[in-house]
């Protein structure tokens, strides 16, 4: 089979470097071109030092439209424009990792493979859930749709630094954030609106109040979830339908064991582990925000889109510790 | 008026070390006998190494019970044996710092400023609080007073390493713990059992149900805490009385931004925000659990014992960064 | 071709379980058998975690003789008498991560590709060099082969503490060691004797004298070389001949940029820069100390026993942050 | 006595914040002026959050020139041109933490109080040492003033991001500077110069050449030194003249064990350690870059040009850990 011709919009910026990372040693994948305007002329690896003896390709500002695969990581509220001015061929399949699209307008399809698969593996045009997005309805997907949980829901979760990108701010500085930590968007994280998108899916009636409040943690990589609420059923039960809900996907895992961040970070994983007390249903959900969380999911849509293997490209080594 | 005569048994430990570094520089404190079965013969510095140049004390298993004012640092479940073991004068006044009576059994009294003053400004045995007993009770202490919660309340927590103390364990390896997140304790948590015996003080009807996720951080000092319930009341009147409240509190401030974990370690503050949204009443804390969550109370409560002023030889330079 | 099959003898340590993490992976390789007293009949996943989802397999107390590779991950000192009292088919080709062998002693090649590699690529036993010598024998090699360097050459270097494995000490307590620098061993590592070996073999007359400080970092995994000496040639000549040097080698490079450390961690990379000032030559490395400079190096070692692509399942996505 | 008026010209950045969290404890202080053109009219604690409950004071955009002392806190090459635009009374006495008048133009005095204590006890203008330059000097200064080193002189330290200050930078991004190491300004770090002009008062015929590698380290304060060139003395006379020399100073300690950099961090303590081994004499030193690297001995050198005592305000407790 020929290799998929795919190219990256946005490569320059921490989601657009970790997509070149997967591509670039995924085997069925020729990553053709890698456009920033900020970048361009540069060597990919001048940018994303870490890819040294791994390619020479050179930004471009150029367009190629000569792609089967176009992944789009520009800016949120970027890539609609981005798109209104470029037309692409109708065989060619957009994977957007901003929020443009998440609500599934312009015929894309939300890209969470746990939920989705069937409508990812014929969409031409993928919307890359957000990171915070991905552990929270990993956590959550098989209580709401099992309805396990009775009454508000209550979420919190830290992430690393990598997050926030690679704009400068005060909340990345790192004499700042080294040793701290710190409270942002109680209750009102932009991440909600999608998640109560695919809950109302998988339980028509949802109507639990989800009350997150996210933390910055003083780590680059991993995001953790811990999510709970009255439990309505047996805890026997829930453990059963929360392995049958992901006994066939390849990437999210329900642990018998506690689990801690680092299991995850660097691979496309999400680990789940349940817990009763309480009378509390409680989940905790680790993945790695930049793959699981964007560049990892959006290399395993475009796998499920062109009836890859869905683990192609994606056996990562953690980095455990 | 003569420096008060103090010693500290259990001094090698962590909250001992922290013990020692604060009496060593308090202005009306004569830091006369460090205890250690262990360390018996070493000189402090060579322990606590930070202490290199500030004193030239020696470690002895020697028991001087020729002191106005007695500190226990030792492991939880030996304060009760020791005490047993060894008599003190009537006038000398002992703080323990391990749970053995945070019951206020043996006539000890809770020793938390912000809210039993009156009773340790008179106490002879003081029973010093745990480091996220503290954190939450000051936290919630006014919401518990004044009824603003209505139904459950709901408690995450983080913890440096350092509340682990000094013993080796694969929870606090660095290797394990670095860039790290998990959980212990799930609403389990050892420290509810004083919190709520305070919680009862200020209400004796006091029944929310508290359900507290701890968090294991991946730095060394501090605690923040992160409470929440439905609000019963108007948001100005919280804010109003959570300042009347801690009006008079020397080192419990509620701030008007919102706050960091950083702003409060290496000082004996505790450091409160409130928010409302979505109906709830939102509660920050921050402390550092080696001062105001161990060592920094304690000798706050020597403080009040001895009549001196509350802040005395506790006015410390935060890290910041 | 058929898969080759792989042992590992101590797979539950930190350099067995990255081994592990490598072996899973690698397209044409096995894992048959994991070796652990300490922890048979335990799966893999339970003790190294962050492997949930990818294997089965289990840890046993039996040695599997029946294998193309075997992999010697045990304590420095125990390889040694494991070989004593189990022997081997002829065409098994052993590699040993300890120390033990590393002065070629019974028959074993010192594996350092890029200096050994014809050697290596016929072996049947292979020594794996220490991570602190792989990255100091990759800054240097080329300076010593073309006598760049007059007079001593001074080095220093800064380890993770993965470097000090699983075993629990002060010195990898999170407390002590976060936010911490220290030094050990100055003068006087242990890798300084299969520096020298090679140094020898590059240049016979080799008599420069190596002045090594060590430093403990605060992080988990990488180590990072700077060593200069008094430069006796045009850097011009030096740079070309650094290139060439390395032209052939899929893992090291020489950057044209400064480089940091974190361009090589989680990868099998040695990233080298020089730089010339004050009349020195000032050469910066950097590795992963439980790749480049272990289990990823040890794989390498096996791929060209082997005759496969060097690279085979060696292509690892960096961290990057 | 009254106590001194104390004005701070720039204090909105990290070493300004620094003066005020010592200067309002200080128990021979008034702090009546903290200037800043780019937070007037803000509260101080609204920029420095940890001052929270320790200060109502404003930051002001007036000069008061009715201040006993004054601190410049400004960007490097701005103090100079305050000075040229605003007189100060004759009997003010005027402490620069810049670069500016290192080289005692304008009749400052180097305010290096280990080497210039007499002199700095009758100035009225000082000039603060740079952090790094303080750590060097301080680890070299015996070793020059009795010649104990033949040759070149080799030195690598490393240091804390908050010796870049506040300012958004690549490498103080948190994503960018975790888990990283990387090299700046080899062998031409500008703190050189003020180095060597105090090393040719120590010894007017000093010539040994100074290598100096300085690293950015993955934490927040601290700055650690590793200096090391042949000895050309016995290592007893070394270790004796070096405490000597050292004997009278408060904050300057010659440990008899090996030290780590946490235990000066938070204090204004200089730690040194010698060792002696394959004919080298090592010097290890430790300092907190913002307190003796620039605050804490800023205020060192008011306390002595006011007669106070050396130590008073700066009897600081360690972070420890």
């Amino acid at each position: 089979m020929d290799k998929i011709k795919v190219g990256v919009i946005g490569g320059a910026g921490y989601t657009g470097g970790e997509l070149v990372r997967l591509l670039l040693f995924h085997p069925q994948v020729e990553l053709v071109s890698i456009h920033s305007n900020s970048q361009k002329g540069k060597k990919v690896y001048e940018v994303h030092q870490d890819l040294l003896g791994d390619s020479e390709l050179v930004f471009t500002d150029e367009i190629n439209k000569n792609v089967d695969a176009l992944f789009l990581a520009l800016p949120h509220g970027e890539a609609k424009g981005f798109l209104d001015n470029n037309e692409f061929l109708p065989s060619t399949v957009i994977i957007d990792l901003s929020t443009d699209f998440r609500d599934e307008s312009d015929n894309f399809v939300y890209g969470l493979p746990e939920i989705n698969k069937s409508r990812i593996m014929t969409a031409k045009k993928i919307a890359n859930p957000g990171c915070f997005a991905t552990g929270i309805q990993l956590a959550l997907a098989p209580a709401i749709a099992h309805r396990f949980i009775d009454g508000p829901i209550h979420i919190n979760g830290i992430t690393g630094s990598t997050g926030a990108g690679k704009k400068l701010s005060e909340t990345t500085h790192f004499s700042e954030r080294n040793q701290n930590v710190s409270i942002y968007k109680l209750f009102d994280h932009q991440h909600l609106k999608e998640i109560k998108k695919t809950f109302h899916e998988l339980d028509m009636e949802f109507k639990n109040n989800l009350l997150f409040v996210p933390y910055r943690g003083n780590f680059s990589r991993g995001i953790w979830i811990t999510a709970y609420g009255t439990l309505d059923r047996s805890f026997e039960e829930v453990k059963d339908k929360y392995q049958a809900f992901y006994s066939d996907e390849p990437f999210t895992h329900v642990s018998d064991k506690e689990i801690m961040l680092k299991q995850a970070v660097n691979t496309n994983k999400c680990l789940i582990s349940l817990q009763e007390k309480e009378g509390q249903l409680v989940i905790y959900a680790a993945i790695d925000n930049l793959l699981k969380g964007a560049a990892g999911q959006a290399v395993q849509n475009m796998n499920l889109a062109f009836g890859l293997e869905e683990k192609a490209g994606l056996n990562l080594k953690s980095i455990a510790f």
